[in-house]
């Protein structure tokens, strides 16, 4: 379809109440980097929402397709977004019978700063909170309200991301992103308990580290920490892993990363995260999910 | 427009992001109660996200027009539901330029069980907490996943509707509407720093019980205080005052508020407001804003 014209009706409860969840994907060469997490992730935000996916819906045939005709119409290389909402109904908050609305988006992948590994990327400590204890906690559900707030007054404060810090203080994640600190010897990220959502990126990152032999833990981490870290980078599965090098805190102070450039860690796993999309999403991966 | 049919982008951030704002209002006789604080909410909140409304959209003449076709269609009781999102954009959570999407929607107004302010509801306290802390505290946005959920485990739980604490653990609101408790010869309801939007009907209930002589506190209530309460009730601008005669407990405990039925100061405000509002939307208001 067009994605210009107009396809959604007014009383999609995914957008009157942002009752819904959303998976966005990297495809590479025609193919998606870990489809299956990423659809095994929706299915439960659906489940945990009582949202039916149509049964006469296979989205693992949706997504195959899709990228089939993407890829014919030049664009193996993508941005893919699946978003799954209650579908229409009238007022009030009940969530009621319907059929439930489901959008698959190609489109080209965002430009991101060609030079990110090199130069890397600043982020600012945000001035509002991350719930760990929503109801919603740990599911990617539509309601991306915050996280907007949260990179634009990031992006005011002339940082390129933001960091976002719990109810009680302890790091969550990026506005969109997982976070990791080089503390001493260990690869540190916060658990889901901390309202960091479980990221695939964020998954495959654990695993590659500990293929490399670091040492990895995910734990609470306290807002001091960022200062002792050695390196920190935010994962995401658009932009990968991105190296940050320079903190703006909520109070206006600054703070540089290490030495002010991606560190070894960092760029080891930016170097491993690329060999294992090329691997996995290559023709010959022999059906790798 | 034929709310059935499509209209919609699919890249409406509205959808994609929950990157917008909404009121909702009840209409009696084809007028809407206290519009001006509804638009000037609305106003506020898309200054405080950077959501251009268009400048040749007046709301108001918008509003005006809606409600007398409405009308004529035999609409003039209604709930009418104003919803302003960032508009169409590609990915991405950065909030650039674009038109703003506006939707008014008149729908016939929902049905509550007509002997509501006889008996009184049921309300259940939410296992998940509402974020006092949030970027977009006190905005109503579009974002209501963690409202739904609420709602949808109370029901679960035999209930009628959700009792929200902040992450502090002071009461913050129901899922879609302000919450008041009679302590004492005291009026409580939690402000807006424990979570609770600004409602209209808030307001207005505070506005009649100082004229009716009731001392009235917006202050931090803990959850112990519910046992404490002679009466508690809900507001909302769809349901009005919703007397709440039974709490259950995240625990699973139950509580009678008072007797068990709608106490004299909820049922004194339940007058005066049914009073007000037909005051207010009469033909003869002569323009009470």
């Amino acid at each position: 379809v067009d994605p210009a014209l107009p396809q959604l009706s007014l009383l999609d409860r995914g957008f009157t109440l942002a009752d819904g969840l959303f998976e966005t994907m990297r495809a590479t060469g025609g193919a998606i980097f870990r489809l299956r997490p990423h659809l095994d992730r929706l299915r439960a935000g659906a489940a945990a929402l009582h949202i039916a996916i149509p049964d006469d819906l296979d989205l693992d045939a949706l997504v195959a397709a899709a990228l089939h005709r993407a890829a014919d119409a030049g664009l193996a290389d993508a941005a893919v977004r699946l978003t799954v909402s209650r579908g229409p109904a009238a007022h009030g908050l009940g969530a009621r019978g319907g059929r439930a609305t489901v959008v698959l988006l190609v489109q080209p992948p965002p430009r991101f700063a060609p030079d990110i590994h090199e130069r890397g990327i600043t982020a600012a400590i945000a001035s509002g909170r991350r719930n760990e204890r929503a109801m919603t906690a740990g599911l990617k559900t539509l309601a991306y309200t915050d996280a907007i707030m949260a990179l634009a007054e990031a992006r005011a404060r002339g940082a390129d991301d933001a960091l976002v810090l719990d109810t009680e203080g302890h790091l969550a994640e990026g506005s969109s992103s997982n976070v990791f600190l080089v503390l001493g010897r260990t690869l540190a990220t916060p658990p889901l308990s901390c309202g960091a959502l479980p990221g695939v990126t964020r998954a495959a990152v654990l695993e590659l580290a500990r293929g490399l032999g670091i040492a990895v833990a995910e734990r609470a981490l306290v807002r001091r920490e960022l200062r002792a870290a050695r390196e920190i980078f935010l994962t995401s599965s658009l932009r990968g892993i991105a190296p940050v090098v320079r903190v703006v805190g909520d109070g206006g102070g600054e703070l540089v990363v290490g030495d002010g450039a991606p560190g070894p860690v960092t760029r080891a796993l930016v170097e491993a995260y690329a060999e294992l999309v090329r691997r996995e999403t290559s023709p010959y991966a022999g059906g790798t999910p």
